[in-house]
């Protein structure tokens, strides 16, 4: 892709120079133990909400709340735990620009040093030889939250207008479920969001980590439970064993009907609804920087299904995938307990893609498993059923949202950034999405390798630096476009 | 089954006379809390050899010896805790009588009243409207054991010489795995054991509540274990479903092809092996007392595999059964987990039969789990081993032993009595079999609703009394066989 390129370099420059006044800010963030999931740490969350207001105020950022979410629904230890608040915010009221609806959170997910981290995670260490920054919420989501802070900054030193308006939208739940988040969006959707043209969010990672990419999908996920009943109680089998049919018995063959060793779903009718694969996405594979390799260093084995790349990710991320997740209900203990148990129940799960109808689906997979179970003239009982879903999404990497993206990374990395999709879910993704009627942008700022929720969460100074300008060019590429 | 009865009926009388003896010795026997499984209960495994000791001393017993089988094997909390005492004693060195081993044991299940049990479970509780006697042990194995005693003990008063010479093996580990035992029967095999005709094991149930039973054969069991390792640590399904073959898939497909729903083992050459059926061991089905509807009232629910009688004992007792116990490695908690185990586990046992040869069968059931998985091209890996096993033990039904069994049931009960098997293992049968080279006989006591390992253990005033009379008329018959 060739642009005409905007003239950004003082803007980068800007970047580059006030790079120590950006590495204090992210410190100064990442001191604060904003963990969600931990409610002695709740005071830490609501800290960090009121760090964002000071810098969003220091920053000339207007119309600042900070939404009162309620009381954490159970389960909780403490009943009256509130909710850490969504605070948003917005720069810019001009209707003669766009306006760009910025999504981070400001929470993260636990860590101590007890758990194996080089350094303390709740300060930010430079290791200096290899320019990376070490600590928890390095690269999710305080990296990135800091960076749309750092962009306004630069600007504001710079003297420049911002080229659209913003609105802020960081909320303090998202490693907890985003509860009350969806609900606040489906409010605010015509208030707080009502001017919103497009909405990004740096809330995800390179796929590897050489190239910068975009995130034009994800997949969605449908989980399911069959559960096969017989006796009242669980049996002895020396004494029941040869008289009575057995739950486990039945239960394994409806789970191994599902889906075969090549991850070949079994169910008829699901693999027609999934789109074709176009000549022009096809493409978008080509230039991927993957390999197997890659995969086998991920999972360290040899247990690929696929020897080439573009296969492997088309099954990642555009085809759907069923996994069998476990049993429940038997023997799962050291020993050599002979007991044949009275219920047992499956877990298993399909990743959804495009066009898959959910509830299609939902049918046609209690249908296959009512048909298997038939077929084997058991004399128990069985009931499949959904447990639990969330919806794919994809978008079109080529409209103005994606391409301005694209145009700042090249200006940014001097190389096309490859689109990508996640083989996972960001439900938030979806409700910004439907609620807003808006397109939205997936645009990383760090590495695959970033150890988002494992120890040594880190940060490479490039992607810190570099991810700064990305979202500050995107900014002024989609103004254009 | 009609024989030339002997004059019992003196015996008979002075069982009924001692009666509140009888109940007194079992009482004070209940009252201490024997449970091997409790090390903290120890020293009442230890009161309970002595109170033995005791008795037999009291009743005229000579050599009498507590065996000492030194320390209990890990896992233990006391690395240094005594195992129970075996205690040996005999009666009688006439060489021209036949000599007898009697085995019980004296130690007991845990029993906690809390657990829902009516009565203190340390109490012997005559419950004089069902004429029951409630509490751990009374039938399990206490009440047998002291059934013996008083068998001698009935003798004793009436100037009776005993019939036969007796040797007793009572153990206090039998609920905790019999530890040390099968050493000390092959110890003593060519010593304190040197002279025994026969063995008599009082410790299992009628198979219902109206009619005594003699016990001939005990399935073996062998318990398998199947490792599918796929990924060096679990994956999300999110970014790997589709991409990597996964250990859950494989283990279930390999399960679910071991056994049908209808029971059959689907491994061949396990069915060849099974002796077939004589006509003269078909009869034996004929009078047994039990029904389907029996079968539906222990497991609670109609999950028989079979319509009549004969076939569903049949496949408890002299058809192999293969059960799926359970499968470790997967999510088997509430909720939604979206996990690719990266390495699962699946175990089974089988029943066996006579003559099924123990090393074959696991060459056979081994060599299938891995053609199984070699039919599914998968790309992970797989194991499947034998972690334990215990032989079947079946006797002929017709030889001395049971025949004199049968005439004392026939004379204490007035009906002749069903021969039956177990469908479980009692690997201690075999051990008394094989080092001794002698017949063994289970004669049981108690019915099959006593709750052995329940709350509410009990023993029917009829079973304890008259199976009294029917240990004791035993010996005569077995001393004319
Ligand atoms: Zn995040
Ligand atoms: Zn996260
Ligand atoms: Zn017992
Ligand atoms: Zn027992």
């Amino acid at each position: 892709m060739t642009h005409d390129k905007l003239p950004l370099e003082p803007l980068f420059d800007k970047i580059e120079e006030l790079k120590p006044r950006f590495i204090d800010r992210l410190t100064r963030a990442v001191a604060i133990k904003s963990v969600s999931a931990d409610e002695t740490l709740r005071p830490e969350v609501a800290k960090m909400a009121d760090f964002l207001v000071d810098e969003l105020t220091a920053l000339g950022f207007v119309d600042i709340q900070k939404k009162d979410l309620g009381i954490q629904p159970p389960p909780v230890n403490d009943p009256k735990l509130p909710l850490p608040p969504v605070v948003l915010a917005r720069s810019g009221a001009d209707s003669s620009k766009k306006t760009v609806l910025i999504y981070g959170h400001y929470d993260v997910q636990p860590a101590l040093i007890e758990d194996g981290w080089n350094t303390d995670p709740f300060v930010l260490t430079h290791d200096t030889v290899k320019d990376i920054l070490y600590g928890r919420g390095s690269t999710d989501d305080k990296g990135p939250v800091m960076g749309w802070l750092n962009v306004i900054e630069a600007h504001r030193q710079l003297g420049w207008e911002l080229p659209v308006n913003i609105v802020c939208c960081f909320e303090g739940m998202e490693e907890s479920g985003s509860v009350g988040l969806p609900e606040l969006i489906a409010q605010e959707a015509k208030k707080y969001f009502s001017t919103v043209d497009a909405t990004c969010i740096s809330d995800n990672y390179w796929l590897g980590t050489r190239k910068p990419v975009l995130t034009y999908g994800l997949r969605g996920v449908h989980y399911y439970e069959i559960v096969v009943s017989g006796p009242a109680a669980d049996l002895h089998s020396g004494i029941f064993g040869g008289m009575v049919g057995e739950p486990m018995t039945d239960l394994v063959k409806v789970m191994g009907s599902l889906v075969d060793s090549q991850g070949r779903i079994q169910i008829p009718g699901i693999a027609e609804m999934v789109a074709p694969l176009t000549d022009e996405e096809d493409k978008l594979y080509d230039p991927i920087d993957y390999s197997i390799d890659d995969l086998n260093d991920a999972t360290g084995a040899k247990i690929s299904l696929h020897d080439n790349k573009k296969d492997a990710l088309k099954h990642r991320w555009r085809y759907p995938s069923l996994s069998l997740h476990g049993i429940e209900g038997g023997f799962s203990a050291p020993g050599a307990k002979t007991v044949i148990p009275a219920r047992v129940s499956g877990k298993f799960s399909i990743r959804t893609v495009p066009n898959i109808e959910p509830r299609k689906l939902d049918q046609l997979v209690v249908d296959f498993c009512n048909e298997q179970f038939a077929k084997l003239g058991s004399v128990n009982t069985l009931k499949a059923q959904l447990i639990h879903d969330g919806n794919y999404w994809v978008s079109n990497p080529f409209n103005d949202n994606f391409t301005a993206a694209a145009k700042a990374t090249v200006d940014v990395w001097n190389i096309e950034p490859d689109f990508t999709r996640e083989g996972g879910s960001i439900p938030i993704t979806l409700s910004f999405e439907q609620e807003l009627g808006k397109d939205v942008l997936l645009l990383p700022m760090g590495r695959g390798d970033d150890g988002a929720h494992s120890i040594n969460e880190k940060l490479d100074m490039s992607n810190y630096i570099n991810g700064c300008k990305t979202l500050g060019a995107y900014l002024h590429y989609y103004a254009k476009q």
